[in-house]
């Protein structure tokens, strides 16, 4: 497999876009990008588009507001984890030697609002939906470990705060503890501040092989890895042992291993925090702490801007919004500013290794969705674990 | 990029399923895919959906049913182009090497009934549906190169005729050139019975390298080719002389250079007859005619089981039915099988290379939807043209 480089990238303000189509929004995301590759007239030899809710050839749609077409295209789904999914599928096309140049689109309008349950996920219908679910790890964790309810608050509290310094973040103001707390409750412990906003956005990424890359001269970030894994099935309404924690924790494993590096080499994330209790597991089920720690990692600001360790700097799902597919290219793009130096005021200072982990889809069982890691290095980069 | 072969298939019976869900029909074809290819306990590396009403991670859904969890499972959207879109990704995870055995599926149950416009398709909303559009290219046809209703009506005789013979096919009877014609008319000059069905289905393959289709002992058919691409968008309502017909033909131009063979090499081959005329069209834009003789190699025989270059054999969607995201792959079911000797009725005898072509996804504008062309070899097949 050859090295595959990201060299541009595109993002619109997340929000509500009630009087858009998702083209209309989309495309910019993908203008930004292709300025920011400096491509000029060279064309995409594939383009990607991750997506739930966009309809049928929704890529399609999009490139061709940008007449950008005759390339293949091609719409990938994997719910919450559709953007890595297409980015993975991206880095595939090239890492083969099949193309050189391609590009990944993360984009959702959510217009529904809710995610409907799919038929036959009885569960969901019963009222196991996704808050309800990730409550209950919540409780679990609380009983199995002593996770505090200020500990997964703090969580919000903190990505608002990198959110609050984020232009294209949702919901750009910070939250106190008190706040967080004292909001309405929606599947008891998380409070309404402690899941995430619905939100409309598009994100994109141009990726090229390291000949083209260089031709640009935009070799800066590499794909050190890229892992896709789905869960295994176990069935959490009988199996009161059921976790899915496997699921990140194998796709990790994986990417560590395809990077030569190891979590300690990380210096900046992006992780699944849909919901305050889905970072915190996060953090364990990637190797930044032991597991039944991760309370003590926000508690002791390891991962707020200016810590050891800076996860979600973006704002997170939680301040960035979720638009389902869009999320994984958005944590990327957001990685690979900061490995260039161009996060503004979240910048972490010389990040050079950097993770994305974004997961979802295992309603109503446990394990049967998807997680997608990347790792992505600054040119020089090499392992100190 | 290394050799990929197909070492087993699956299919259900194409039809109405109303009281299953997508799953309970899908899952037959990935159990019989599995005991075709003797799979025994090995594990997929990787698992490839292509569907476009499915809903969030249907593919996972699926698996879930089977407990064949644990691998990457991602799932793929291109309109009619799906299921060929899905094989595309499949064969890029193998061909790469990062894959050495994968499953793809096609499927979809079509609960609407019909395929509603997205959202901004205002000519479709307005009337342009794709009947309508296939219409407007039969007329076409006929202006300029003399195409007769007759050798329309005579494509859906064929395929029809072949339709009998395949226990899998949503219609399973003869019908006549005078049936054909009396039928009502849906977009004249397309009659009902020149116009696919609405159908459920699902298909599946295994394919796998050289190195675990030899363990297998099933190095029979290979994928000499496999090649997406996505039309060149023009806008048909302001430009008369926009045709699509460039997607195929340049798809179709990619395939026969990857596999080292021209038309004249192909035995047999499917493809995309949503509507009478689309065969016909796709006869010259993969070569098997010139242009405008089309409506001749119908009416002579040679795309007839018999003839020199048997053209649906199964039946195609005329008669098996175009459930959409399933139809690429049933299609490169039923080629490999032909390959395989083990096509029944509708064997065409001594087949060595075959050739699948699904389209779609193209309104309202002309070609900014997706082709897929995969050609098929028997082991031993060389180029003779």
């Amino acid at each position: 497999m050859r090295d595959v480089f990201i060299i541009g990238t595109g993002i619109v303000p997340f929000g509500r876009y009630p009087d858009l189509l998702l083209e209309d929004f989309a495309k910019e995301a993908v203008t930004e990008a292709v300025g920011d590759a400096g491509l000029g007239a060279r064309r995409f030899d594939m383009a990607i588009f991750g997506h739930s809710n966009g309809g049928r050839v929704a890529g399609q749609r999009v490139l061709r507001e940008l007449s950008l077409t005759g390339m293949p295209i091609l719409n990938v789904e994997n719910a919450c984890a559709g953007g890595g999914t297409s980015l993975h599928v991206g880095w595939m096309a090239i890492a083969s030697g099949l193309h050189d140049l391609a590009l990944v689109v993360g984009m959702e309008k959510m217009e529904r609002g809710l995610i409907p349950p799919n038929p036959g996920e009885y569960e969901s219908f019963l009222g196991k939906t996704l808050p309800a679910k990730y409550a209950l790890r919540a409780r679990k964790h609380m009983q199995r470990y002593g996770l505090t309810i200020e500990q997964l608050a703090q969580v919000s509290v903190k990505n608002h705060s990198a959110g609050a310094l984020n232009p294209n973040a949702h919901y750009q103001q910070e939250v106190t503890l008190e706040e967080v707390l004292a909001s309405r409750p929606i599947a008891e412990p998380l409070t309404l501040l402690q899941c995430c906003p619905t939100t409309d956005g598009a994100a994109a990424l141009v990726i090229a092989s390291a000949e083209v890359a260089d031709q640009l001269g935009r070799r800066g970030v590499r794909i050190a890895a890229s892992v896709l894994k789905s869960g295994i099935y176990r069935n959490s309404s009988t199996d009161a042992t059921a976790s899915d924690d496997d699921l990140a924790e194998r796709a990790a494993a994986a990417a560590y291993e395809m990077a030569g590096l190891g979590p300690s080499d990380i210096d900046v994330a992006e992780v699944h925090d849909a919901f305050t209790i889905g970072e915190i597991l996060a953090y364990e089920n990637l190797g930044f702490c032991e597991r039944g720690e991760g309370g003590r990692l926000v508690d002791e600001g390891v991962t707020a801007l200016g810590g050891r360790l800076p996860v979600n700097t973006s704002g997170g799902r939680l301040s960035m919004g979720h638009p389902l597919g869009a999320t994984g290219v958005a944590q990327v793009v957001e990685l690979t500013r900061q490995l260039e130096g161009r996060a503004g005021a979240r910048q972490v200072p010389r990040a050079r290794a950097a993770l994305a982990h974004v997961q979802g889809g295992s309603t109503p069982g446990i394990g049967t969705g998807a997680a997608a890691v990347h790792i992505l290095t600054t040119e020089e980069t090499t392992s100190v674990h």
